[in-house]
């Protein structure tokens, strides 16, 4: 706040606040925004104003209550005015999608390669931008493109957005924020020059679970992610928790068993994903593959009674109970989401992972948390990406719409 | 920010931040502030004449710097016009403070305990309300208390205080707090009546380490207190990490050593503090005893070449490493300062510390990382409570001396 705000910086930041409520939550009655946002009906009727004519929203009379009185005027969310490129490097495909204000999936576009298959950083660029340029070029008439951001597991130094290394994948200091940026510059001469953000897939699942998912109305928790490695997001009263460079998070490499334990993929020797992840539930298993496919095939194996199945789950629980106590222990979370392919571990491991969290993790911490698969499905870290690029727009919505629609 | 503050409001922040500035890093001229404050020279001119008229701050020449020109008047914090009472109920002694604007002890009182000796929670309430009494009566004329905090080892409810556990001394939903004010009250039915304030030890600690020691200009730390249990303290984002309901920091109960694990007080196995607790360390060097006493007795041993006292260390390093890289990899601080007794563990076993972080945390993590051991010494906790105490004058000086000088 400093010298304090100008009366012009209050009202961009109410206007946020606004178009933030009908984004995330949709069609929003007038009165039940005043209520939410601390104003007066008057200024909710200005501000809604003033979105509407620059085309962010629409103001329509509700459905009918069969109550009396005049009813309030429900704000809607605008899909075809702005929207972002939200994009995914996932471990089996890479994903890319036209998201509208309010959170639709316009259009999308998906390429399939064999998991665990390591991936040359430009192809992957290359590949992101075509989906862009076609996505793009395709979009509705009168919108504006907003922002851009794309997913990656890995540790991504925040705020420049570098992937200093994927465990799994073997990239290492990986500038694919410019190499993004570039790509999408020249594919596309006459759209505004944005920048696109690069951010860790868990800490955007964590930020999709808590703003339309299942972590709704939880200030503290944490998102969990499984797609060969494990992940963390953690929202901190509110906030994304990032550390000193963007690097917290880091769950996966969790010492949970250092004399016995596997070796993990960074080096170490019992990281939690080594005793839990992907690669160590389907040796358990006795099964070859890779993937979410062979993780479900376990499951549902262990579902029908296949005893090998059953015990390569109970170990894999017994870990992961141990590696959410951890982290309860130290965060005190309310709630932990379980997402990717730990979102079926969990389903099949359930009884365990909870039996360990008893044991381990003290009565006043676990007695307050909640455990909850993930409510976004497989989609989950590309609607994370699409909250990223939103942001501009959702902090300072009139001026960030004009500085890019002048083009 | 809701509907924008007012300038009324607009003032009292300011007013705050220029308080906050003097109270913890000192007297510093106005030019300073100005810059620091991202204010104008003539709005410091306001600000600090304010406070000076309420007596909470002194206007003076700076001392003769030998360059041309008027110098810049040098605004300091003026002790004896406000204060603080801080407690702190540690495992070998009970400590309380008459702490002064700016952070000078004025007094202090003190009762020492044999080490681990569970303590009825009303015999220590008695304890301290008696040491409130005696110091607040020989408090500097003029001056008004304007807050009280205490610090215990255990999990406390966040914002009631609720002592929920003292895993080490046997305490269960004690409400301390409650207990402290009902006594101040009784005992000095002519002060303010104030709320006693109850956090936990390691969160002080952490406070007081990032406003006033090793941790000054780390916005991402952690703070390690050893005494025979080991806490965490975390500031992230510059703020305090409390999680959902003010248990965050229980990085003694990490499961670090699920199979083999020595018991732990908290009823699992393998925990930390189990394994690099105060018991642990002194088993290990086969010693009687306990407290901070005996553990650096076994650090000097170990100095003077005693084997199984370089042994005991060497051990206890080595976990103490694990629970390090596991909070690394976790929170990504830049800094974790070693307090208590855990930083006289760390000068004898540095060594065998960082070798562990070097193989248990992953590499862009640990790169950014120091570890130090805490600068304020046996008062780092007593410190912190202070900060806590103080919070309300700091964040709004005149509305809160004018409500507490009423009386």
């Amino acid at each position: 706040m400093r010298a304090g705000p100008s009366q012009e910086e209050v009202r961009q930041h109410n206007l946020g606040a606004l178009l933030r409520h009908v984004h995330h939550e949709g069609p929003t009655s007038r009165a039940v925004l005043a209520a939410g946002l601390g104003l007066n009906r008057s200024t909710i009727l200005g501000l809604a104003g003033d979105l509407a004519a620059a085309g962010l929203v629409r103001e329509e009379a509700p459905q009918e209550t069969g109550r009396a009185g005049r009813p309030s005027l429900v704000v809607r969310p605008e899909p075809a005015r702005a929207h972002v490129l939200a994009m995914d490097v996932g471990v089996e495909r890479l994903s890319a999608a036209l998201v509208g204000l309010g959170g639709a999936f316009l259009d999308r576009r998906e390429h399939r390669w064999p998991a665990g298959q390591p991936q040359d950083p430009a192809r992957v660029a290359d590949l992101l931008a075509g989906f862009a340029r076609d996505l793009l070029a395709r979009r509705p008439p009168g919108g504006t493109w907003v922002g851009a951001a794309a997913a990656v597991r890995g540790l991504v130094r925040h705020p420049d957005g570098l992937v200093g290394l994927t465990p799994n994948t073997g990239w290492k200091d990986v500038d694919l924020a410019g190499a993004l940026t570039d790509r999408l510059r020249r594919h596309l001469p006459d759209l505004p020059d944005l920048p696109v953000l690069v951010a860790n897939e868990a800490n955007l699942g964590a930020l999709a679970e808590h703003r339309r998912g299942v972590g709704r109305g939880s200030r503290n928790l944490v998102y969990l992610h499984g797609e060969i490695g494990i992940g963390a997001g953690v929202i901190s009263a509110g906030e994304l928790l990032r550390g000193a460079r963007g690097y917290a998070g880091e769950i996966g490499h969790l010492t949970v068993n250092p004399h016995r334990g596997r070796p993990c993929g960074c080096g170490a020797r019992g990281c939690l994903e080594a005793e839990a992840g992907e690669r160590a539930l389907l040796e358990a298993a006795g099964r070859d593959g890779t993937g979410a496919e062979a993780v479900r095939s376990v499951v549902a194996a262990a579902d029908l009674g296949d005893v090998t199945a059953r015990a390569a789950l109970h170990r894999v629980g017994d870990w992961l109970g141990i590696g959410i106590a951890n982290l309860a222990n130290l965060l005190d979370p309310d709630l932990v989401v379980l997402g990717g392919t730990l979102r079926d571990v969990y389903l099949g491991s359930a009884a365990q992972v909870r039996s360990r969290i008893n044991t381990n993790a003290l009565a006043a911490v676990r007695e307050g948390l909640r455990l909850r698969v993930g409510a976004l499905g497989d989609d989950t870290v590309l609607i994370g990406a699409a909250e990223l690029a939103f942001a501009d727009l959702l902090a300072r919505p009139l001026e960030t719409l004009a500085r890019l629609s002048g083009r």
